[in-house]
């Protein structure tokens, strides 16, 4: 095999109540990418649609993970990437992570798997990086594993598989406006109250609990968020307008994806996704702000080869 | 049935990175009960052994407990309570709770359980309020669902029962010193840095996962408190100690009990639990601090009846 085109789906990290650990992976929304072997040794970025990124490899993040990758191994070849990409960069939705996790999981299949789902992990950490400036997993992690995923510790790098009940939906908006990284990081608290930590750790407990028991009504209880939502949740217009009309048709629970600006929202079942959208839609088509919404099952397979 | 002798287990609360949330139950440590039902109206303490504690019901953490459930039922009789109490009060393995579970716990049954267990916890709260002046469960909920018990949140009760893996035994050492709950309180910070936060609550999502899946060395590697076992373990003399012999003995975690003095580590199976109690036996029996040591397996089934 000497090619493969893989599907590099979106992810929303910072779920809720596990800010900074927990994640899940989209179904429906993601990136297509060619893997190619070459005769010319490196990393070559041969083609890139849909967004206008680096071709250098050194500056592009499914390059930079690619790199990362390629100097573990020794090989008398090289690697070609062409790059579909549909999640737009900076959405809130795992667009870098996408790149950096399709380059490495395609490589691997190329080369025949010598590497395991927390080592492309590592090395997409690399690519990651370079777009969002700290090395983090959590966008990563969901995007090579599938499913749920809590990032236990990033040094030693420890993913941990959480259970996905198997009608669980994700109705996500992305609010076409930009939130700087910078701001989005500066509106942090650096110091929490203890009391809301309990609380927030209370929220995860059950949350990681309740996947674990197909427990839809716990889950709802648990996607709570109450040390980073009610800072970021300013920057992203019309989010408490949006979580009340999502809860109103029925979502288990609603948060910030990432760093915003896309907001996610969980429930049980295609048909309450869909009212959802609609409720959603109530909102924003009022307020002159253009959107994307997506439904979406939670994916639990992850990254994949689609030909 | 108009008398019941009942077990009323010891508990260990604050479990490492749960601070505040999550407990588990011990096995072969707790109290003994005997409620009765009188012609007498009312609730009355008619015997206690062990330890000097008031006989008045109202003052009588017993008797609270069993007070708060007396008002909330219709009944032409009352209730004798004699307690034959084994958990010294004050070494931090749920004396208190032991007292106010039993009580209520013992009533229920001979009443023919009108109450479920969530139902027994908010009396109990009223009794333990009593001991520790303030509404917590986080002792009350093992004692009463045996295992370990997640408590989401106080208000609505929301206890989860999460799974023991079967060879989990727990080795407590009780440094027979005394903590004024006041000054161990006064201790804890108001704030915590978001990045402590985060790394506790990973822990936490990480160690109710390890329960779920039977995974000992994660059990072992989410034990982690970096909040309060900083601030606390000083008050514990030779805390730091014990934990390194503990952990060298092969203890999957070690942990203040409660708010102290007790340390717990967690292992598996009972041989190790006994050698870790020999190593603790080193460190403390050179210390000239009298202490007492509990080897016991998770106990699942919680407040038993016994006769």
């Amino acid at each position: 095999m000497n090619e493969i085109k893989i599907f590099s789906p979106a992810t929303v990290a910072n779920v809720a109540c596990g800010f900074d650990v927990l994640g899940f992976c989209l179904d429906s929304v993601g990136d297509d990418m060619v893997i190619r072997k070459t005769a010319k040794k490196g990393i070559h970025i041969a083609n890139i649609e849909g967004f206008d990124l680096p071709y250098e490899a050194e500056l592009n993040v499914a390059g930079v993970s690619a790199l990362a990758m390629y100097e573990a191994i020794d090989v008398d070849f090289g690697f070609e990437i062409e790059i579909y990409k549909n999640i737009k960069p900076g959405s809130g939705i795992g667009s870098s992570a996408a790149s950096a996790v399709g380059s490495v999981f395609g490589m691997n299949e190329l080369l025949g798997k010598p590497f395991n789902k927390t080592e492309l992990t590592a090395f997409a950490i690399e690519g990651e990086a370079l777009a969002s400036k700290c090395e983090h997993a959590d966008n990563l992690a969901p995007a090579l594993f599938g499913g749920f995923t809590l990032v236990k510790s990033l040094s030693p790098l420890k993913i941990l598989e959480i259970p996905t009940p198997n009608d669980l939906y994700a109705t996500i908006v992305h609010p076409q406006i930009e939130i700087k990284t910078s701001e989005s990081r500066a509106l942090l608290p650096k110091e929490v109250p203890l009391s809301d930590a309990i609380t927030q750790w209370a929220n995860l407990g059950s949350l990681v609990h309740a996947l674990h028991t197909n427990d839809y009504e716990l889950i709802g209880n648990s996607l709570n968020d109450v040390i980073v939502e009610p800072y970021r949740s300013q920057l992203i217009p019309y989010f408490n307008e949006v979580k009340q009309a999502a809860l109103k048709a029925n979502a288990l629970g609603v948060g910030i994806s990432g760093s915003g600006p896309s907001i996610f929202t969980l429930c049980k079942g295609s048909e309450t996704a869909n009212k959802i959208k609609q409720a959603i839609q109530d909102v924003y088509s009022k307020t002159g702000i253009d959107f994307e919404i997506h439904v979406t099952k939670i994916n639990t397979e992850g990254v994949k080869i689609i030909e």
